[in-house]
C-alpha cells in the first residue's frame, strides 16, 4: 500500500491573539504542525502534503523538506475544501490519511491501527469515547454496530447527545474514491463550508464500510486554538514523555515538575530532581543525577555525575563522575573528563578540562584547555578577548592557579606550574615555576577614614 | 443608588496559628483583606466600613485610607453583631452590601449583578450551588422558587441537608431596614450568638423578596480558617490570573507553575516558561520570552527582550531586544537601552546602560553610567563604596573595560579608552587612551610548592 | 503484649529497572525498608524481622541496627514462605505484625489501632475501601459482619467483584499460632507459592475471628512496583509533610511545590515560597521566609531571617535577622550571628560571620572568622588553599575590605583596617591601618585597539 498523508495546517488560529499562525505555536519547544508532520514520517509515506494558508509562507519555510509538498487553501472553505487543493497531487492508488496541524500529540502506533483498516471496500475513522463529548460530532452506529452517520452537535437529537463515542476528524481512505467525494462536498449549511466530514456519509451511501480504531487515550485528539488549550497539550505531552524516562529506569521525584523539551535517554537508576528541564538531545548515562531547578540542553552526562541545583548546561560533554555545580553554568564547547569538579558561579565556553582538575569558585573559563589534576583558584578569569578576537588559555597537567587571577591569552601555564592570588598573568610560565603578577602590599598607619558627605 | 459596603474584619483566625490577624493573612502577596476592599472599590461606593476586632491597630494601620471608616466590634458576639457596630454610620437611604474580610476572592462582576437586585421591596443573597455543601446553610425555596428560609447544617432535616444550594453571607439590603432587623437580632442559639442570616427570615416575615445570585466559581465564596484553605485560595486565585494571561495572548508552558503577584499586562506572544514568578507592577511587551525560574519584580521589559534562566529583576527598565542572564540580578534603578547584554553572575544596581553594551560575566555594576557599545570584561567590579558614601562609575562610549578590573568611583572612563586585564582603576582615563594599573609579572624558577602540614 | 515484626523486603523489582534492591529505593531521599522500620520502631516491638533476598548484602548492610534481625529468603517462593523464614527466630508469646518494605507510607497509628485488636481467639487484618479495587483480594463478609474469607480478583464471582474492600496484606496475629499455620501452607496454585492470605483462612476454621481496622488513607497501604509508583508514593508523602507543616503555623504558597526530606519543625509565622526543598534537619524559627527556589539542607535559620530567591544553605547556623541570597550559597560551617548580610553570589564555607557584617556580592568567605560590623567588598576571595594545606582569614570588628581583593591566609585583619580596592593582602594589617596591595594606575594614550585576526 503506498501512503500519502494530507495535513491541514491553514488556520489562522484568531484566538490564539498572536502573530504566528496557529500550527507554528509550540509544544514542547516545537510547532505543533512539526509533531504531526513527525507522527507522520513514522508511517513512511511516499508524500506528505501540508495544507497551508494562513501564514503560508512562514510555514512553508519552517517546515520545507524533500518529503514535504505544500499546497495552498487561499480562502479557509472547510476541511473538505482544504483536502481539495492537496488531492490533485496524490497519486490514484494511495491511501490517503488526513491529520490535523493543531492536532499534534497522535501517534504514530494510533494511525498504524487506523490504515490497517483500509481496503478498496472500507475506510477508517479515528473515534474516541468521551466522558463529555460537547461539542464533538457524535458517531451513530446501527443494530449491528456499523457506523451509520455523523452527527453534528448541532444536529443531534437529545437520544444522539447521550452518545460518548465522538469524531476525532481523522480518517484513512481509498485516494481512489477521494476525488470523486470531495467534488460532490456541498456547501450549503450554517457556516457556508464544504466539510471533510460529509465524506463517510458518501462511502456509507456508496456500500463501503467505515471502520473506527479509537487513540490510546484522549489527549492524542486534542486540538488547541487557543492559549489554554495549547497549556493543556503541552502538560499531556510532558505527562507521556515523563511516564516513558520512568518507565525506562529514572526516578522522577515529582513528575509534574519535569519538562521534557526533545530527544532524551536515560541509562538505569538516573535521578531527577524537581523542576529539571531537558532541551534537544540530551543523554545521561547510568546514575546520573540530575538536582533540583536545573536546565540542561543538548548535552552527553557520563555514568555517576553528579549535577547540583541551579545548574545550567548547554553544549556540553561530560564525562563519568563529574560533580557539578551548584550554580555552574556549562556552555557550548565544555568537554569535561572524567572527575572534574566544577563548583558555584562558574561558566565554562569552549573549554576542554581533563581528568580530576578543579574550578570550584567564581570563575570564568574560556576558550581554554586544562591539563588533568589542575586546581583553578577562585575568582579566576580567562581573559579570553581582547575587543576584537578571540585567543586561548592553556593550563598544562598539575597546574594550580591562584585564586582572584586574570590569565590575559594567549598564554600557556606549564605542568606543575603555580600561579600566586591576585595575578594578573600576561606571559608563559616554564614547567614547574611560580608566577606571580601583583604588586607588594603597603600598610599606612596614618590612614583616616571617610566621613558622610 | 448611594451604595454603603460592610466589610467583617474582627475575627482572631486562631486556626492560622499566627501572631497575625486572620484578615491580614495575604493571598498573592496582599492581604485578604485589601482583596476585599479593592472588589468593594470597584463598585464605587460612597464608604467602606470594617469591621475590626482582633488585632485592631494593625488592621487600621495597614487598610488606613479616606475611603474606609473603622468600626470596632470589641466582643466577637456574631456577623449580625459586627454588622450593627458599622450600621450607626450607614446613611439612611444607602443600599447596604455586607462583604468578609477572609472571603478574597469575591469578584466586583459579581457584586454587581448581586447589587442589581436591591430595591426597597427585596433584598439580594449570594447563594451558591455546591457539589458538596456540607457545612452551609442550605437555601429552601418554595413551590414558586422564593427563598423562604436558609436552614443551618445542624438543623437541617435529611431533605434539606441533599439541597446543593449554600448560603454564602453575602448579601445587600436597603440601609433602610438594616436598623430595625439588626435591632431584632437574638442570641438565643446554641453558639450565644447574633447571626446576620437571621435578617433574611426578618425580612421575608416583613413581605420582602428574596433575590439571589450566584457567583461564577466556587472558590469566589470560599474563606480561609486554616493555612491549608489559605492555600487553596493562593492556587485558585493564581489559576485565574494566569488563565487571564493565556487569553490575553501569553504563552505560558505550566499554567500551575506560574505565580502572579500583582498587576501583570503582556503584549502579543510572550513566552512565560516554568515556575516564573511576577510581582508588582510588571509590563511585558511583544515578544518577550521569560525563562524557567525568573522572578521578575516592578519592572518594564522591551518588546522581543529574552530573559534567560534563574534571572532576578527588581525595580528595572529594560528596552527591546536585550538578552539577559541566566543568572543575571537587575536590581532597582537598572535601565538597560536597547540589545543590552548583561550574563550570568552579574548584579547590576542604578546602573543605566546605553544600547549594545554589554556586561557578561561575574560583575557588579553600581552607580554606574555606561554609555553605548560598551564591554565589560569578566569580574569587573565598580566599587562605589568606601563605607560610608556611595560615588559614581561613569564610562563613555566603546568603551572596553579588561577583564578582573576594579573600578574605584569616583571615576570616568573616556570614549573609546581601554583598560587593562586585572587593574585597578583609580584615576579618570582619557578617551581613547589605555590604562592599566597592575604588576609586572615575575617568574620564580625555583619555586618549591608547598608540602602537607 | 511482646511485639515482634516481620517486614518482607526480598523482593528484586524488576519493573524498577534498577540494580539497587526495591526496597533501597528511596521516598523523599530515605529508603522504602527505612520508613517501614521506622514506623514499626515506633510501636517498640522487641524484635524486627527483615526478610531480605535480593540484593541481600547491600540491604543489610544499609539497614543493620541492634534491634533488627535479618533473615535470607534464598528463593523467592510467596509472602508466606517469606516469612517463615523470619518465623522460627520469633518467641511464642509474641504478637506478630506482617508489613511490607515496599508499602512505605504506613502510619504507625494505623498499627497501633490494628495490634489493639490482637487477641489470643483474633487475629487483626488491615483492610482499605477502595474507589477502584480492581487487582486486590476482596474481602468476603458473612451476614454478621466477619470475615469469611479474602477473594483473589482472578478467582471472584461478578458480585464479589463488586465488593469495595480489599486486602491490604498487612496483617498481626498471635505468634503461637504462626509456626502451625504457616507449616500447612500449600504453594498448588497458579503461582506455586506459598501466600501468606492463606492464614487468613486457617485462622477462621480454627474458629478465631478476624477483625479488620482500615488505614486513614488509602495512600498508606500503596505498594512501588516501578517507579510511577514509587513517583506517586513520593507525592503523597510529600502532601502529608506539607499539610503538617501548614498546620503547624507555615504559609505555604504552593503545596503541590514544597518538598521535605527529612524533619523538618516551623516557628510561627514561616513563609515557604514556591519549588523550596527542605533536607535533613531544618528547623526555621519565628517569621523566617524561604524565598521561591531555595534548597535548604540541615541547617537552623533564626527569628526573622529572610532568605531569598535561588539560594542553597547546607549546614549552616543562621541567627536572627539575617538577609541572605538571592544567589548566596552558605555551605557547611557557615555560622551566622545576628542582622548579618550575605548577597548574590556569595559562597561561605566554615565562615564565622559576627553580627552586622555583610558579604554583598560575589565573594567567596572560607575558613574565616569576621568580627561584627564588617563589610567586605564585591569580588573579595579568601585565598585559603595553597594546594595542599587550608589556612585561616581572621578580621577583626569593624573592618573594611575593599573590592575584588584576595585576602591570602594565614592573615590577620586588624580591628578597624582597611583595605584597598583591588588589593592581595598577604600580611597581617594592625588595628585601624589601611593596607593597599595593587599597582599604581599608568596611561598609555597613544594605545592603538588591537584590529580583527
Amino acid at each position: 500500500m503506498t501512503l500519502e498523508v494530507i495535513i491541514l495546517a491553514a488556520g489562522q488560529g484568531t484566538r490564539m491573539r498572536s502573530a504566528l499562525p496557529k500550527v507554528l505555536h509550540p509544544v514542547a519547544g516545537k510547532a505543533m504542525l512539526g509533531h504531526v508532520i513527525d507522527a507522520a514520517r513514522e508511517l513512511k509515506p511516499s508524500k506528505i502534503h501540508v495544507v497551508i494558508g494562513h501564514g503560508a509562507e512562514l510555514v512553508r519555510e519552517r517546515h520545507a523538506a524533500p518529503d514535504i509538498n505544500f499546497a495552498v487553501q487561499a480562502e479557509q472553505l472547510g476541511t473538505g475544501h482544504a483536502v481539495a487543493q492537496a488531492q490533485p497531487e496524490v497519486g490514484e492508488g494511495s491511501t490517503v490519511l488526513v491529520l490535523y496541524g493543531d492536532v499534534p500529540l497522535i501517534q504514530a502506533s494510533t494511525l498504524q491501527r487506523l490504515l490497517a483498516q483500509v481496503t478498496p471496500e472500507q475506510i477508517a475513522l479515528l473515534t474516541v469515547n468521551l466522558a463529555d463529548p460537547t461539542g464533538y460530532g457524535r458517531i451513530v452506529r446501527g443494530a449491528d454496530g456499523a457506523v451509520q452517520a455523523i452527527v453534528e452537535q448541532k444536529d443531534a437529537s437529545e437520544a444522539q447527545k447521550q452518545i460518548r463515542e465522538g469524531n476525532t476528524g481523522i480518517l484513512a481512505v481509498p485516494g481512489a474514491r477521494l476525488g470523486d467525494w470531495l467534488g460532490r462536498l456541498s456547501n450549503s449549511n450554517a457556516q457556508g463550508e464544504y466539510y471533510l466530514t460529509d465524506v463517510i456519509a458518501m462511502a456509507v451511501s456508496d456500500g463501503l464500510r467505515v471502520a473506527t480504531e479509537q487513540p490510546s487515550g484522549e489527549s492524542e485528539v486534542l486540538g488547541a486554538n487557543d492559549r489554554v488549550q495549547l497549556a493543556q497539550l503541552e502538560r499531556f505531552y510532558q505527562a507521556r514523555q515523563v511516564e516513558a524516562l520512568m518507565r525506562a529506569g529514572a526516578t522522577v521525584l515529582d513528575p509534574a515538575r519535569l519538562d521534557v523539551r526533545g530527544n532524551v535517554s536515560v541509562g538505569k537508576d538516573v535521578l531527577l530532581d524537581v523542576n529539571v528541564i531537558l532541551e534537544g538531545n540530551v543523554e545521561l548515562a547510568d546514575g546520573v543525577q540530575v538536582g533540583a531547578h536545573c536546565v540542561l540542553k543538548d548535552c552527553r552526562i557520563g555514568a555517576g555525575t553528579v549535577i547540583k541545583p541551579f545548574s545550567h548546561i548547554d553544549g556540553a560533554e561530560l564525562a563519568a563522575d563529574c560533580d557539578i555545580g551548584p550554580y555552574a553554568r556549562l556552555r557550548p564547547g565544555t568537554a569535561l573528563a572524567d572527575g572534574v569538579k566544577v563548583g558555584n558561579f562558574v561558566e565554562t565556553k569552549k573549554a576542554k578540562i581533563a581528568a580530576g582538575s578543579k574550578v570550584n569558585h567564581l570563575s570564568y573559563i574560556g576558550d581554554a584547555e586544562v591539563g588533568t589534576n589542575c586546581n583553578i583558584g577562585a575568582g579566576t578569569i580567562t581573559c579570553n578577548y581582547d575587543g576584537v578576537n578571540k585567543f586561548k588559555t592553556v593550563l598544562g597537567d598539575d597546574v594550580f592557579i591562584g585564586s582572584n587571577n586574570s590569565l590575559v591569552a594567549p598564554v600557556t601555564i606549564g605542568n606543575g606550574a603555580t600561579t600566586g592570588a591576585g595575578s594578573t598573568v600576561t606571559q608563559d610560565v616554564p614547567d614547574g615555576a611560580l608566577a606571580v603578577g601583583r604588586a607588594k602590599q603597603r600598610t599606612i598607619d596614618t590612614w583616616k577614614r571617610p566621613v558622610k558627605q
